[in-house]
């Protein structure tokens, strides 16, 4: 056992969204969800158990994490402690290179790398699932990032979540897309993911028709994705984006993600493809934008929202699944 | 007979929105709804029935009425004609002091004002309740605006909507609040109200639930008014508010009122009274921001806004019901 390894992965964004859980402590989703893992955001993460220390430490972009977010990786350690047989502490030093907790997705790639990098510091010979089933308990959205390009979180019916896992739909160089990542805001979001999904499920009047009406966005979406079907796939990704935030919208009290940037890209982004061009948005629990579209296209459409939009974007496309550093990436 | 008169009507805001039907013929709703009527905004609407004029004709601020908005109005007179036993066609002649078809509720005023005018002039001596269901037949909103004050739509039980009428909650000295009316955005709604619920209702998986939380918000709310409690109050109708907002927002394609100012402004209030003023929103079929305060708070509250918004303002407060010109209010 070599004791420490480091694994690099990509976060994911949901096209038909994950919000809300049938089980908070083992992260088991309510229903599926359905994302593209993307190169042109990273998160390599390094894990070292180490003999004789007397408690984990984590540094997350060169700063020591305290308080609830280190509790929440301790937990995470822990269960890999149990699969491991050891009581080990370790020292787990992770980088981003985009914006963390600013709904940009950096718990999925966090916790994806830490699942891989632990995993394999431990000794742990994983399955593709199991090691989805182990990312998923640290962050409901890392199982997906197990898996480059177009995935598919399958919420499981066990209740111990040994069938709660991510599977690949197509690889990332099925269909060469573009996603321009739109920061309207700068910081990390004022509620964390987790605690607004239970939030919703917990008060909103809209929960139940919300985890209803996800299937059916989910086979649509996997057939669009097999067929490159851009209109099918944008007219699924946006309605379950705005299904999703208007399910936390009509909690009580109601969680709006959105700021005036967010929602003028919307309407921006609506008449674009009104006027013919193949593109859509999606929106995580932040107040980011995330517009999809052809590599083709991609010029004019950064273009376009150029005439509106002057703050930063990150472009990413279909990128890998979880790989450990100087290993071949995982296929 | 004189067959003619002139009524006035101020529109009426929803506190506990209106957001569908169950009759859309008859404009019955599928809910109550609970509203207050505002002066500071004000129709009036003159009415004429000429022997041998060949149609009816419409004049709106000054400019002739055509189309489908001609068709409503004349669909409503048909109605008037109907209960009056007279084929006599109409000069109408109306105006608003505020945007018309914006969001501002001008066809809440607009119908009332209409059929009270229209009845007075075919000599209908018609009670309250059934001048309500008169106004419900031009515009669901309407027929709160019969009434001043604080109001509620009973959605009745009867299929032919007789029993589908505004009441009188608390009168309009009841309770000294104003409303600030925030106008966001220049011109005419995108989509108007009918069309919009309709939608909503037809295609959003949030409506069945939207429809069910309607009666528990008008119990709180009616009882909140009842008391002056407006801390209650802010929260039931911010709530009911977002609601609406979220059950058209996952209609398919989903319907956004809002622009990035009714966000941010949304937003602010919202700060506004974390910080420990008694102020809250609410928002209409449109992009404008509605807030109510008590009077006292007005000023502060006004000076707070204008830190962050610098478009139009119009400031309203609870108001009489409708009543012909030349005659002493409705009381």
């Amino acid at each position: 056992m070599r004791m420490r390894a480091t694994a690099i992965a990509h976060p994911n964004l949901a096209l038909v969204k994950y919000w809300g859980k049938r089980d908070i402590r083992l992260n088991l989703p309510a229903a599926g969800s359905l994302s593209v893992t993307l190169s042109g955001l990273r998160t390599q993460t390094s894990v070292a158990f180490i003999p004789g220390q007397a408690r984990d430490a984590v540094i997350l972009n060169g700063r020591a994490v305290w308080g609830p977010k280190l509790d929440r990786i301790v937990r995470f350690l822990d269960h890999l402690r149990r699969l491991a047989g050891t009581d080990l502490r370790a020292t787990v030093n992770t980088e981003n290179d985009f914006p963390t907790a600013a709904g940009l997705a950096s718990s999925s790639s966090g916790f994806a790398a830490l699942a891989a990098a632990g995993a394999a510091a431990l000794g742990l010979e994983l399955t593709a699932p199991e090691l989805s089933v182990l990312a998923r308990l640290g962050s409901g959205s890392a199982a997906r990032s197990i898996h480059g390009g177009f995935v598919e979180m399958l919420p499981g019916v066990m209740p111990d979540g040994s069938d709660s896992h991510a599977v690949p739909v197509a690889y990332e160089n099925h269909w060469d897309l573009r996603c321009l990542i739109l920061l309207t805001a700068k910081g990390e979001k004022s509620i964390g993911s987790t605690e607004a999904m239970n939030h919703t499920a917990s008060s909103s009047p809209y929960y139940r028709a919300w985890v209803e009406s996800v299937p059916h966005d989910l086979a649509l979406a996997r057939e669009a994705i097999r067929n490159r079907d851009m209109k099918t796939l944008a007219v699924v990704a946006e309605r379950s984006c705005l299904r999703m935030h208007a399910s936390a919208a009509a909690a009580d009290p109601g969680i709006l993600f959105w700021n005036g940037t967010t929602i003028e890209l919307i309407h921006h982004i609506r008449k674009l493809r009104s006027d013919g061009f193949p593109v859509f948005f999606t929106i995580d629990a932040g107040p980011h934008v995330k517009v999809f579209c052809s590599a083709s296209e991609m010029s004019a459409v950064t273009q376009s929202i150029r005439s509106v939009f002057s703050g930063d974007i990150i472009v990413a496309r279909p990128g890998p699944g979880v790989y450990l550093k100087d290993e071949p990436e995982r296929r």
